[in-house]
């Protein structure tokens, strides 16, 4: 058959997730904790999957976890949305952005993308007919440079696409960018999807700013989120898109027909869960001793280690150890040194090699010893 | 914002399952079991998730969930694939469904659909910009003119979407249609999505001839399965799609960057389930009693009762009991008798109004008994 993705690979993070496993390495390349899941949410599940909720969740998902996000949003944010037509429950954050990009992106309209970036938009952009115009971050600091983005837009600009905090870099956007992008977006009708994933894990007392915050990007704004982040469970795909009435009504048409529903017992689960504040308003805290204790642990290393300020994960260059292209360093870093990572190129259109590697330190005090241990016999 | 979907609303499912739980209505619309999942198996998804299975599945499913899919299919219709290359598992057949129109279908393409036919078919098509052409099933059997089939293929046919058994018909391809549709498709590259969601619940001693048997379909046909269906748990979302090489693919770039994965305890659960064929051979013989206990309570009721070979739907002319178009007899039956089902209409992409409506009797039989009772009241 002809292919509509002809350059699309396996993505990096399953490459070297099985390269991880089959040199037997430790895994810091895929972004997943490797610690249990809290008992009381795992004996939600089995408590909801035992009282018989194992039917279609209602397509929009759970009613209790809507108004629970919604609760969530309200204490930790002071933001305001309708539960009913303003929030939809998706098959993991990564549902939220292609069921977003499914239902608005035609055949040659432009959305601009921040470069390093997750690698799922771009593709998803073509697959239906898009253009990508890229803005790369300025390095190392990853700073954006604003009047670039404002040189982009133009008339056939359907969307900006804006991770934050964002992944691999874990730069959290600060007023500054928000006001900017308020300022390029202003009287136009550009939709923004706003990846914020990884909300709940920023550092050093920031705040992340939810652009549901900002009215003026509120009212054209999709957010997606993810429990697969907030609660350490990957693998149970459950996340969700908040954004106005008439933006959620199209986003669902396209919502019910590629998934339908999300799975319902743990959509219940969490819906418990979140009642009590304790379980999700640590994870900031818990996620930054894990940045300190890796960092400690490189500084020691030849890696030059670049800022995180939220995401599990810390980047650093490799300069000084390697002239290597930065994939086929990290492939020796895993055959070697037993320790997997993700190469930066991998975040850009253009393959650009900045000779920097991302480490998902999203693990147990063990593993990250191991790892760091490894690391430092690097000379 | 503009709309991709303008004519498409909330699913009649959707619909008639909230009309159903406002009047407080027995509930024979939505396709979905009522009684318990089997202790084993949510036994089973417990133990899983405390033993810490709550991180990414592989991005092509589980490894042992994959093979017992195999074994399942080698044992039930002696049929063969490669376990690594040619299924993924999906978020439900719906996912499946929706990942494969995405990966081939291209603005302009022709699709050719069988009427009544589920709804999501028709607007994923024209999501990716092509365009349908149905053919209608012949009332009040469900037989297919193969001669008009073979009148709409032209160089611009790349799939023909086909359920077998059917929702909502209940009809099961015989060896002819499936000759005919050989016959009609060799020689050509046309794509053949065969949604087989109800492959494991065919009545009256006949046999579900999956597509994979049938080495000159099997080339080009994209197989969608449900575990939903076969272990009645609609709400885990949890299927599969089987596809050559090649053709799987295209689609697991698509699937990678829709979903990236599926819920990781349910796969684990599934897997271990699936060890043990008695979990899986009795399924028609349960429905066929559920069938056949429904069946034998609406005769006394002025409904005109269609065949159903297959799936867990009836369907019943109502026109002895009323001139009212469908959708608007289906709200009233649920309004005034308590009873919610399904209009035909909405199987129908021009609205077609057979005055038949499907019934949903995947129900433990005290709701039947009760459904009955109110039906009987009808005259
Ligand atoms: C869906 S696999 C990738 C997980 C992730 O968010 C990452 O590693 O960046
Ligand atoms: C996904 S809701 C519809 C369920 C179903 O298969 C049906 O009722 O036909």
């Amino acid at each position: 058959p002809t292919s509509k993705l002809p350059d699309v690979k396996t993505t990096i993070f399953t490459q070297m997730s099985l390269l991880a496993q089959k040199e037997n390495a430790i895994n810091l390349s895929q972004g997943f904790p490797d610690f249990e899941v809290n008992k009381d949410l795992s004996n939600l599940v089995d408590h909801f999957i035992r009282k018989g909720f194992n039917q279609y969740a209602p397509m929009i998902g759970v009613e209790n976890l809507r108004v629970e996000i919604l609760n969530k949003y309200k204490k930790t944010a002071n933001v305001d949305f309708d539960p009913n037509s303003e929030i939809t429950i998706t098959a993991g954050g990564t549902e939220a952005i292609f069921s977003t990009i499914a239902t608005f992106i035609e055949k040659d309209d432009e959305v601009i993308l921040f470069e390093p970036a997750y690698d799922c938009y771009e593709p998803t952009v073509k697959l239906f007919g898009g253009k990508v115009r890229t803005v790369q971050l300025n390095f190392p600091d990853f700073t954006i440079d604003w009047d670039f983005v404002k040189s982009l837009v133009n008339l056939k600009t359907k969307m900006i696409i804006i991770n934050n905090p964002n992944n691999p870099t874990g730069k959290v956007l600060t007023i500054q960018d928000i006001s900017a992008l308020i300022e390029i977006t202003k009287n136009t009708n550009i939709l923004i999807l706003s990846d914020e994933v990884y909300e709940s894990i920023v550092f050093d007392s920031k705040k992340h700013l939810t652009f549901l915050q900002f009215p003026e990007l509120k009212e054209r704004t999709i957010v997606a989120g993810s429990f697969g982040k907030l609660f350490h469970v990957t693998g149970w795909k459950t996340g969700f898109c908040i954004a106005p009435k008439e933006i959620m009504a199209e986003i669902r048409k396209v919502h019910q027909f590629n998934v339908f529903s999300v799975n319902t017992p743990t959509q219940y689960a969490l819906a418990e869960f979140l009642k009590d504040e304790n379980n999700y308003l640590q994870v900031s805290k818990f996620y930054e001793e894990k940045r300190d204790y890796f960092k400690n642990g490189l500084e020691t290393t030849p890696f030059s280690l670049l800022n995180s300020e939220g995401t599990y994960f810390l980047s650093a260059s490799y300069e000084s150890i390697s002239n290597l292209p930065d994939l086929e360093f990290c492939t020796e870093l895993t055959i070697k040194n037993n320790v997997a990572t993700i190469p930066y190129s991998a975040f850009y259109s253009d393959g650009k090699d900045e000779k920097v590697i991302r480490f998902c330190f999203a693990k147990k005090k063990e593993t990250l010893d191991a790892a760091i241990e490894k690391l430092q016999k690097i000379n």
